[in-house]
């Protein structure tokens, strides 16, 4: 294709990026881990070896109408890096240097392609920590992340990624490279470009660098582990923590089903509250976090021993490979107002019963980010089409969390999955703004067309 | 003006808003606390009584081509809702309804109107709070605190404006009615169009409703107050604070300049450095404070029961009206990493003992957010021009700002007096995505025209 040969001409004037169109690098960069592959996969794949590579890409993009998919690790669960038979995947996963730790400032200068585990790990040799943490940290990159504004178990305290992000430097579809933000905390010049950005989906620009809030390693943590006989009873009790006064910089908590799965059921119907604190006070916030839960829990373990609430806290992380193990799963990503947090568990149980599709539900319970993990009935890594009655159930918790006043996805973003739910969360004139937006950054719609909108 | 007559049936048909053509009303509503006034006033005052009023009046105005500023309190200091001329100013200042208080989702639902204080007190009966507190709390209103992306003592811990805004119902330059965000904590569904909002001054939408969160009243706080030899070693404890992992929820300087006014100075070039610590770990967590800035401190004081701690903050609340007794003051609002924090307080005294123009400056430490208060020489009241070696001195804090890799505003907004510097600050690329996203959402340039961009 005499397309990518000027594309080829450019990057070699650029950066020396190079252009694959080997079977294999297609197929790979076709997929995310929403398991939704598309029908034929992209014409080539980009690895640009730093900014001028994507300027050069972009511009020629834009010259000959060639989509464009922006691409970190392809972790995501929402189908945003999914790209198919007409587009150019642009992977940004080469771009792996933390440019500067400035640690006095709390700021750290990464490019995109960092892992956001490597990142948390520099922050350390500082005494410092990149407080966003998805499950994914040690495989997903932090252009990733900003451009899904993923979350984690931390967020409940620390806020997802877009409160980490202070600034980015970003290229247009266009091609025009800009910056966005500040290095400073505060600061109100201008408009808020940089939320913008973060969740957009690689729909509006591509983000070559960011500027990144770091925060100080806890000085403690202190760790609370609680079983209820109810999810409902759990579920209060979460909310009373958080009514308490105390921030735990964790609180999650696992249905019956998801205990199960982990062979570490109790009676059935019952629930896991896992709750840590940090922070010079970790101590006392534990013991009044401990006395909240004590009121209601059948049985409660405080630990203030690291080793020991690993312990605790590990019940957690094993929660979804668990579940993997019993087949292919879909990972859903709701949240409702704290309150309604038993009810959608519970009715969640129900709709499981009543249409024996299996579903696990483990949740982020002090932001109400439910994440329920439907089993297809498929062997794992089955990569074909979802039976209907599976999508049916996933169809009755997207409206479930909209009627109870929620949002079908709390982190994970729309992508190529969620779009159609997106028009029923969104009111006419909000849908109208996002096209206007669109739009206006990216007037031929080259950059992840279909997506997120 | 039959423009006006048409307005005044419109809104007899909506909400029942009236409009005032009285030289005293449009004399009050062509000002803010900016001290900035226009050369002659706008042409009306519409007080709305509702949305349909709000609704109303963009739709006169569209079909005019008449500006609107929308007005809140008019406490401002950038003249975001200054109004000359040929605008009819939109006065939001009668829509005062709390419309609930969801205690258990830890969520208000308010008119714009809502007095900042006022929403706290509301919060407080159910044990919560509003967490962003202005100086101005008692006289601004929640719209013109989320139209400037308001800040405060506390967002050192509890974060600006945006980090309690979930939702907002806007009303569109045209007219049309539009929800964003939602009442969860976290969601990623479709672009962030809250935070484009928040902080954009009245220029891409006009606030009828807010859904914000709150936050539980905190069940201790302690407080520390420290002096320090130099401004630079109180700076050096504020990022020693923060790195030894505390997280106060107030970390204020004053510098021996903002001392001398309050007649609470120590030693000539001393500095005073005030913390607090909330919730349930306060008096730990004020210990580990205590034991940071004990280390250089020449004088500390802890208190850990509330009135004692009251008198200790009390002189931080005083500083302003301390200094506004001496004369016409213009109120700056830079923002500079925290490593920068000594450097520039320092550096404008010096500027001030070069020029001869008394500088006084006070800063959220935690957050590098300096208000250095500048006395013009005029008799406070005075709405006269500011004399020019005056305007130098405030040229020169700006260039330091961006100097020093800061921001020329934290949190007042760019209005009407800053936007010269906006040009400095942001870069090309930059600028012309202001210019877009202003034309997609505001075509005809309705909304408070010439402010902000
Ligand atoms: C086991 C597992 C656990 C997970 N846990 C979590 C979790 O706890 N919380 C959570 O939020 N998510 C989680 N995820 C989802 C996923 O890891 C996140 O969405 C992550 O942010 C994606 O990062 P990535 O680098 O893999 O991005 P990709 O999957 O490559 O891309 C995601 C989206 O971002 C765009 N994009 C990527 N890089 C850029 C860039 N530089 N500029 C512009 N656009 C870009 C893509 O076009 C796409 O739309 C998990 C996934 C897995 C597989
Ligand atoms: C003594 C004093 C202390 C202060 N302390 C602080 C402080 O600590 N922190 C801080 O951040 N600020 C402070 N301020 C500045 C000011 O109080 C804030 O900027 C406040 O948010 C303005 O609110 P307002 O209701 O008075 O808005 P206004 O001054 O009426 O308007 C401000 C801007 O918002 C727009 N606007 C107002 N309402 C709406 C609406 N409903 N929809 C769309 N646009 C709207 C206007 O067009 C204008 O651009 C202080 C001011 C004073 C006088």
């Amino acid at each position: 294709m005499s397309d990518l040969a000027a594309l080829e001409r450019a990057l070699r004037d650029a950066d020396g990026g190079r252009v694959s169109v080997t079977a294999d690098d297609r197929a790979r960069a076709s997929t995310d881990r929403s398991g939704w592959v598309p029908a034929s996969p992209p014409v080539a794949v980009v690895r640009a070896r730093g900014v001028a590579d994507v300027v050069a890409t972009l511009r020629w993009a834009s010259a000959h109408a060639v989509p464009v998919v922006p691409r970190g690790a392809g972790t995501g669960l929402a189908g945003g890096a999914v790209a198919g038979a007409d587009a150019v995947v642009l992977d940004l996963s080469g771009l792996t240097r933390i440019v500067e730790i400035r640690a006095d400032d709390l700021v750290a200068v990464v490019e995109p392609g960092v892992l956001t585990a490597d990142l948390d790990r520099a922050a350390a040799v500082h005494g410092l920590r990149y407080a966003p943490d998805p499950a994914s940290a040690t495989i997903s990159t932090i252009g990733g992340n900003i451009a899904t504004n993923a979350g984690g178990l931390r967020c409940v305290k620390y806020g997802v990624t877009r409160d980490s992000v202070l600034g980015l430097d970003v290229v247009l579809a266009d091609g025009t490279r800009t910056r966005t933000g500040r290095a400073t905390v505060k600061g109100v010049a201008g408009y808020d470009l940089t939320s913008l950005f973060v969740g957009s989906e690689g729909t509006l620009g591509v983000i070559v660098g960011a500027t990144l809030r770091l925060h100080p390693g806890p000085a403690r943590t202190a760790t609370a582990a609680a079983h209820f006989a109810t999810v409902a009873a759990a579920a209060a009790a979460a909310s009373a923590v958080t009514r308490a006064g105390a921030r735990p910089a964790m609180l999650e908590l696992l249905d019956a089903a998801t205990l199960e799965a982990l062979d570490a059921a109790g009676p059935p119907g019952g629930a896991l509250l896992l709750a840590q604190a940090d922070g010079p006070g970790a101590d006392v916030e534990i013991d009044a976090i401990a006395a909240v839960l004590g009121r209601t829990a059948t049985r409660l373990d405080v630990a203030t021993d690291p080793r020991r609430a690993d312990e605790l806290v590990a019940v957690r992380r094993r929660a979804l490979p668990a579940i993997e193990r019993r087949g292919r799963v879909l990972i859903e990503d709701i949240a409702v107002p704290p309150s309604r947090l038993a009810e959608t568990v519970t009715r969640i149980g129900e709709l499981s019963a009543r249409t024996g599709v299996p579903v696990f539900t483990f949740a982020h319970a002090g932001d109400g980010n439910l994440h329920p993990i439907v089993l297809t009935g498929q062997p794992f890594g089955d990569p074909g089409p979802v039976p209907a009655d599976v999508t049916a159930v996933v169809d009755d918790i997207f409206r479930l969390a909209l009627d109870l006043g929620g949002t079908i996805t709390g982190e994970h973003g729309v992508g190529l999955l969620k779009r159609k739910w997106l028009a029923a969360e969104l009111d006419a004139g909000a849908g109208e703004l996002h096209r206007r937006i669109k739009a206006a950054f990216d007037p031929h719609s080259v950059l992840n067309p279909g997506k997120a909108l």
